[in-house]
């Protein structure tokens, strides 16, 4: 038996969902496929965060267990061969046999991009969330990300039908940048459902004058998701990277 | 009766290429569907190239007649709402009643991308020709592709089933720059079928050191098809602009 972790890019456009479901393409489930042919037999695969239907990957991680014995390079060059080009193998490493993707992640970080602009180029439609109008307050969205950095309870943020058991999380660096293309890039100990959606809808709503920087502060307090904003597209979000160190020094650093 | 000159962006993966055509999605067929919804009736479409099945363009051009009277920032809006995400008019302007997109062409700019390492980012896929291997001689594709410019007959570079009566074209400017993401960019009065295409399957096989640099001079000098290398995929190809100044200044500025 040997053991894998895996970093994975994907563009989400065409899929369910990392995850494999009764109907539909996931990218767990093409890679279990593709993993159970090498390994001539089914294959299960733990992935670092479950992205939903439509959201992208830069640096996804998977890590599983295979009954043959495979160089990571001869096995990263063999799921290359069997996946569609819209899921890429860009790292294969042999893991120790307790890794495990999901449980011994310590910080992620996600991109949303948002185009505020009137018109959006043709090779951008599934990479942002199109925003035409009105023009965005770059500074107010950013006053308000930093208000999301620390250890909150995140509940406000957590998308209807979740069932984690607490909603406390730590988020160590949240930034807003740019225009007309904008970056909201957020750094964490963990994120619940739909919360890097759920908090760029929020920080759309600060950057069109709905809301005023501060009153973050409020909807985290108030530990419900009526408090928050609108859930932000699928499409302007990115997976960027999993860290397994902790604390995150690249997040840290930022 | 009103004259216009647009300016368009698309995504061309989906579709059968610019020219309407029997079966399949093509630009131009959705463009004069757009247009006859706005104008109550048939609008007949000239467009400045027409791009294969698979190619994208950043500028490409049309000109066309309305019935009716219509301000050009107006009708630009009215298409991109009727238009699908992956075409966009970019531009639009009242033009003379003489003005005609493909005749008074005085100069076109083609862009073609190679990604020449192993693995292609997934986001890419559409938008480059994945050449994994050999590494390419940048330097050797630009002596060659600098060969191209001038004014030479260009019959070895024509796609079959070309119904072209001159096969005299000038190149003012050809030139491939980049690595691992190859950009060869070039500019001249007109190219004929599939002629960017060629070029850079012929470019190509100077980079990985199966033809000299040199060999360009006997390419164009064979006058035919069989003289040059393999056409190119579509998916790298991007009609970049096109311009009815002459000479070009841009181009020439290169």
């Amino acid at each position: 038996v040997s053991h894998f972790k895996l970093t994975l890019a994907y563009d989400g456009a065409t899929f369910v969902g990392w995850q494999r479901q009764a109907a539909g393409v996931s990218i767990q489930g093409l890679l279990e496929d593709a993993l159970a042919r090498i390994d001539n037999g089914p294959v299960s695969v733990a992935g670092a965060g479950r992205t939903d239907a439509g959201v992208h990957a830069l640096g996804q991680v998977a890590s599983f267990a295979l009954r043959r014995e495979i160089d990571p390079e001869t096995l990263r060059r063999a799921l290359n061969a069997h996946l569609p080009p819209a899921i890429r193998v860009v790292d294969s490493a042999a893991a120790d046999a307790r890794f495990h993707a999901r449980f011994d992640a310590k910080a992620k970080t996600y991109r949303y991009r948002i185009w505020n602009d009137e018109v959006l180029s043709p090779f951008e439609r599934s990479f942002v969330w199109h925003f035409p109008s009105p023009r965005l307050d770059i500074q107010a969205m950013d006053t308000a990300a930093r208000l999301l950095e620390g250890t909150h309870d995140f509940a406000s943020f957590q998308g209807a039908g979740a069932t984690t058991a607490t909603t406390a999380r730590t988020v160590w660096s949240s930034r807003v940048t740019g225009g007309p293309l904008i970056t909201y890039e957020v750094c964490g100990s963990g994120f619940l459902k739909h919360m890097v959606r759920v908090m760029t809808g929020t920080l759309v709503d600060v950057g069109r004058g709905r809301r005023a920087p501060a009153s973050i502060a409020a909807v985290l307090e108030g530990q419900s998701r009526a408090c928050a904003g609108e859930t932000a597209p699928a499409s302007g979000l990115f997976l960027v990277g999993v860290s397994y160190e902790s604390p995150d020094v690249k997040c840290l650093s930022k």
